[in-house]
């Protein structure tokens, strides 16, 4: 239709569809035409669509446009999608932003631009509906028919005093469903449940998700009322966590760039220090093993079994610290379960150590000496093997489990304490492991 | 205030509590006190509290209460609910549920039970505000008002026809910043965003968060709508689906049941099978050092870096696996992305492939040599273990990033190609790389 130059009939399809069908769009077209489809929209459509697109295209359109078309989007965005952008943009489109705001706006983004990473104050949004505890639901609907229009939900609304206290909670849904005549203070729930502009963003994400709540209200530390977040910024917050999780789980340094647009010395820079720290790590199991060369040189099948060793701790270990995270994560278990979560990975590990033992010990008479013909495997070295693998096991699970309740009882990130760094250690102790057992069966 | 029995206090405390607070204070009493405590709530109370308790009070609950009483309980619970827990009574309790529910519940319920485990059908709720095109604004809000008392939502209305087909969505929001005398036809939004029940449940939570909904529709394979989903449903979902994915990525077969309620023969039954394959695959990394014993025997200085060549290799690929999985799972990278992200890991693995060669290099001379004395470690020695370094970071980083792309190519769900097996799989091209490369710088 672009091709066509149909602009009549193309303008009104993008009317039609979905912002964020149109950000896709746009952001898929050659970057010279950018500007151009995206001017074609209306006001109200090109700042829902604006906050839709990717920082790139967004530098971008603000380059091609002039003040006054910048100035209006500006005005029409919410005030968290604003303040997400400038916080991403070059210095000198900042600057160019912050000249074409309003100085209303331009005092709210400062504000909000204070609040530090990560914290509730930095993902709210000062675009909702507040209501006096004496309105009845008439006056109430009355107010949100007249200021609804730009406020990110009318569905909760937020009862402020005077002094913009927060006084309670009422729904859309409690005013339908009340007399005309109903006073709001009767209605609403005083019990509010709140966060604090300095909590962390994730505590928002859990009250929402706990509580089923479409909108969190944020409070200041004098308990006034300053912004609110919504549930679709908590499934971003989530997201967000869960991906830092991910990465500080495989020895990556999170950052805020997703993958596809991450380059390639961003990438190493976040790669390389875990790697190079483990790598260093690994100077204890070579200290081992040159220690044990003698008994390596007495039995040298001993050391065709040493990766099986500790591919299996390492398994065993990431099963566990796995398990112990994201139980974390979710409130599942509490650091103080530590006790009891340690005696059940225990318990655990004996029964996966005994199965893999027994299966080992099978397959190394099997596979290993009849069909491979490794005649070194005799009944003294497949004992070694097996015990050091049901020992390695269990230390393995004891270490991945309790490794992440410490870390989280003294306040470090629990995701750290992962399977690489839970790999390096076992792997240090099935050598041990292996080699004091080696000696106690085969005297070497 | 339970021990004083000051009751009607008491009473009146838990009504004004919220339902999830009310469910983890019932948690946390000792069972004879549950049911009591239980029935002290009103109506309404106690069905929304029930919802928001674990299957085992659940259980607990159902076998202390009449038949009357849960009859009422299961015709106040949402569908959804009352579906799920169906779905982990036992099946003597089941029955009873059965028996005490209207013949209309049964049949909704018996009808959802059919719906394939993690499909949308298997989540959606049969309560929602439907409406039909003729309404005006004023018809329609008297139908939220006379049916919307027990409908989950509110806030999103469906339209459809007289044969149940979906024609339409509409907000309150729409509806309150339009004219009384508005029809529903021409402010509802005819381009709707929905599901089909066969979709997998993911599909749905991916449509919920991209485009910011509330509630998304599901229609049968007719089109004809059958029920919603709600937002609250979509993060549980979004979290079930994130937890699967960490335990598939650590070798855990997924399981419903949370960490902190499942049993020890649970946990060993869910972990034990990974752990015995990656076990058994390591007869190749065993077989390729039996191969080479006479070249370790010729340079027993080799040994002792083998740990660290495969640990490097195992993080180095977990890193990338993790990171395309993510993205794979955000939507970030598609699959036919795969020679674009391959090419960008390969020359991310050339960098950390090098800083790690080169920092090893310094540190093998300063720390294993001069520190720990270990004499074997010469330069050929030294060149050696380098660039075997360097070569097992490539090969690792592009096995992880390509298999999991490849898994999504051909349907397999990409968690699977995570750190354990790229580690199995690194571990032996790591032990061959290096014999080939001792074999050429050393001639051994």
């Amino acid at each position: 239709m672009l091709e066509n130059k149909s602009m009549k009939q193309f303008k009104e399809t993008l009317e039609e569809m979905n912002e964020v069908d149109v950000a896709n769009f746009i952001s898929e077209l050659p970057q010279r035409k950018i500007a151009m489809v995206f001017r074609l929209l209306s006001k109200t459509k090109s700042a829902e669509v604006f906050a839709n697109l990717e920082v790139e295209e967004q530098s971008h359109i603000i380059e091609s446009i002039t003040d006054k078309e910048l100035g209006e989007i500006i005005e029409e965005l919410y005030l968290d999608d604003a303040v997400d952008l400038l916080e991403e943009l070059p210095a000198n489109v900042v600057k160019r932003v912050m000249r074409t705001a309003t100085s209303e706006t331009r005092n709210l983004i400062n504000q909000y631009l204070q609040y530090s990473e990560n914290s509730a104050g930095s993902i709210m949004t000062a675009e909702y509906v507040d209501l006096k505890k004496y309105m009845n639901v008439r006056e109430a609907f009355a107010r949100i028919r007249r200021i609804g229009e730009d406020k990110e939900t009318i569905y909760t609304c937020f009862v402020v005093s005077s002094d913009r206290r927060l006084e309670g909670v009422v729904t859309v849904r409690d005013m339908l469903l009340s007399e005309e005549d109903a006073i709001i203070g009767d209605i609403m729930d005083s019990n509010v449940i709140h966060a604090k502009t300095t909590d962390d963003r994730e505590y928002v994400a859990d009250l929402c998700s706990d509580y089923d709540l479409l909108a969190v209200p944020i409070v200041d530390l004098e308990g006034r009322l300053v912004g609110i977040v919504t549930v679709d910024d908590v499934i971003d917050v989530l997201q967000e966590e869960i991906t830092e999780d991910f990465d500080k789980m495989a020895g990556i340094t999170p950052s805020d760039k997703p993958y596809s647009r991450a380059g390639v010395v961003d990438i190493w820079k976040s790669r390389t220090p875990w790697l190079m720290f483990l790598m260093i790590s690994a100077t204890f199991t070579s200290m081992i093993i040159n220690r044990f060369e003698g008994a390596l040189a007495a039995c040298v099948a001993l050391t065709g079994f040493i990766p099986m060793l500790m591919g299996t701790g390492g398994n065993s270990g990431s099963q566990s610290s796995t398990a112990v995270i994201r139980s974390l994560s979710l409130g599942d278990t509490e650091p103080h379960d530590i006790f009891k979560v340690i005696w059940k990975e225990i318990r655990v590990a004996a029964l996966c150590g005994l199965t893999l033992a027994c299966v080992n010990f099978a397959k190394m008479f099997l596979i290993d000496r009849l069909v491979l013909g490794n005649t070194g495997v005799t009944f003294p070295v497949a004992l070694t093997v097996c015990i050091t693998l049901f020992f390695v096991v269990i230390f393995a699970k004891a270490v991945g489990s309790t490794l992440p309740l410490a870390a989280e009882k003294i306040g470090i990130d629990p995701a750290v304490m992962a399977s690489p760094l839970i790999s390096t250690i076992t792997d240090a102790v099935s050598l041990l492991v292996y080699f004091v057992i080696a000696n106690a069966v085969l005297h070497i």
